[in-house]
């Protein structure tokens, strides 16, 4: 397996560290080039993600990323620069967040019960796209617009990869979260083509929800979902919400993936760079190591997978929820057990 | 005080009922004139806000509004047509969305903490305008756009509303939620706008966070927010969010206002208009009851506002949170208390 690792900036030298730990725990003959993006480099060079690094990734079988950010740069500049440009330059369509309470980790509400949702959000579309624009900028008569932009094309390959992921799952139950109400003509693509391929998976039952009580569902009755579909935006937010539910981004794991297998996909834990708790190996790699069991079922390691995901699950469900968190500690356990 | 009454459709007029009734216990000199709107007169005559009916509309004081919708109704023709038109029509650039955890409310969190924020939520611009469109609609090279449109008047307005009602709480704390780190556009102009106002308000503390951070937030560390000022698909979102921590939408008030006083401000529960339980006497008329509340202080009657809101704590905090809810006991009970 050739992987091309993205360290970051802050924790994520950390957090990418244990997760090469338990990846080589189970894969032997693991061949990893490491990439030097992120803040720091653009702070040093101005360089964000220069075309030859952009060409090199596309050679690997997978990314992994751990971090990317620092207060020190103004927001947007990594995010479409380095982070987004390489969604989108990678086509990853597919922004996968699985969001599951394991045994042992707090959620933050009084009676969670059992919570296994797997969002797919839609990635290289929607408000994401970066188009619109300023006129008038720094005057009293500014106008900014952002532009969402929804393709039948586009829509159709995630949501027919959520209903693949439902119809694999044994409650068969996929939810489409969209605003249709009101962004009417988005909303009406969305509605469309989730009608449309539904007729090819007759197995999965299909809801619908808008964002607005589906946030408010994630809290109040988070068991109901099974499988959810949505668009970039919506995504980003709500997967955030179930985040929370499940016990916080120190557990969130996201893949983004090109799921043709056309460009390689990219796999990163959904907590930030936290530099404020960087370089004290206080940071809880979980998420990392998550994100190495969704690198491993997207690449069809099925086996190894399953390894990594029964590790963390054991490993949550034997450890202390007060206590202090170390980063090498986690990952040695983690590796121990994914590879034992 | 001229009062226009919506009833609207489901349970909107049983919870209409109840508000006029403890409306009417503190406001002696009530006139009320009752609109037929919704989704009933839609299906019986197509109509859905003939500008006659607004002309009316706008020589009243305020609007109070049940509930509009209906299952029977494609999404976007109620909300479009009426919903979101009185709220462009009649300038109501400030949606105010309280969220507070009353005593004697049960959140579904394990450990809430005080919980009492103001969400000052933009309701004239943002993705909500209906710009946009559809290119090969029902084919497979659709195009679907939704454009945000973002003014500096716009912004302007609702922010100086913000930092004004910040101002004059006692934590003077006031947090933009915005996405700025990807819509750079129009996250931009919020932020510049939030800083120049900022300004003349040196007593007011200011915070940013991005909306999927603040989502969270709103679950782990509810109590850490004062005032919210945010676009209007975010403020959508994160006021549903903030209703599920307080206790839910059976609770949760809100008030379309024109700040100027050019045109009358509306008032209306956020909840919608619940087919499934509608006619029989059990929907919570308390959301309604406190929309009343900010009426009346939107109209300047202070003293009659605080009545209200103190009926409305006193009666949650000796409800029995798991007994039925019979509408007219509610009413009856918070009209006695805030007429008492
Ligand atoms: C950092 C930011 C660009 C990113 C996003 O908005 O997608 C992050 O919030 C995430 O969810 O991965
Ligand atoms: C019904 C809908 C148009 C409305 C909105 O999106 O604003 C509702 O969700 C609300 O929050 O008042």
């Amino acid at each position: 397996m050739r992987l091309a690792v993205i360290p970051g900036d802050g924790i994520g030298p950390e957090v990418v560290a244990e997760g090469l730990k338990v990846l080589r725990a189970v894969v032997p003959d693991l061949e990893t080039t490491p990439y030097d993006l992120g803040a720091a480099r653009w702070q040093r060079t101005g360089e964000l993600l220069p075309d030859t690094v952009l060409d090199e990734l596309r050679q690997h079988d997978a990314i992994l990323l751990g971090a990317i950010g620092d207060p020190g740069v103004p927001p947007g500049i990594l995010e479409r620069g380095l982070l987004l440009r390489l969604r989108f330059e990678l086509d990853h369509h597919v922004n996968l967040r699985p969001a599951r309470l394991f045994d042992g980790v707090r959620s933050p509400l009084a009676a969670p019960g059992p919570i296994d949702m797997l969002c797919v959000r839609e990635g290289t579309e929607g408000p994401y796209v970066g188009n619109g624009g300023v006129l008038r900028k720094d005057t009293p008569q500014e106008l900014a617009t952002e532009v969402s932009l929804n393709t039948a094309f586009g829509v159709e390959r995630v949501v027919r990869y959520a209903f693949e992921r439902a119809a694999a799952r044994p409650r068969k139950h996929l939810t489409l979260i969209h605003k249709t109400n009101v962004l009417t003509h988005a909303g009406g693509l969305w509605s469309r083509i989730v009608e449309e391929v539904s007729v090819e998976f007759p197995e999965v039952t299909v809801a619908y929800q808008h964002v607005d009580a589906a946030s408010m569902f994630f809290i109040t009755d988070p068991g109901r979902y099974d499988v959810i579909v949505t668009d970039n935006l919506f995504g980003d937010i709500v997967t955030d919400v179930a985040a929370a539910v499940t016990g916080g981004i120190g557990l969130a794991a996201s893949g983004n993936l090109d799921a043709s297998g056309r460009n390689p996909s990219m796999f990163e834990p959904v907590h930030g760079s936290a530099p404020d708790i960087a370089g004290q190996g206080v940071a809880d790699p979980t998420a990392t190591v998550l994100s190495v069991g969704l690198l491993l079922g997207h690449l069809g390691r099925t086996e190894q997978a399953r390894k990594v995901d029964a590790a963390v699950a054991f490993d949550l469900s034997t450890r202390d929820p007060h206590g202090p968190v170390r980063t090498t500690e986690v990952g040695d356990r983690l590796a121990a057990l994914a590879g034992g």
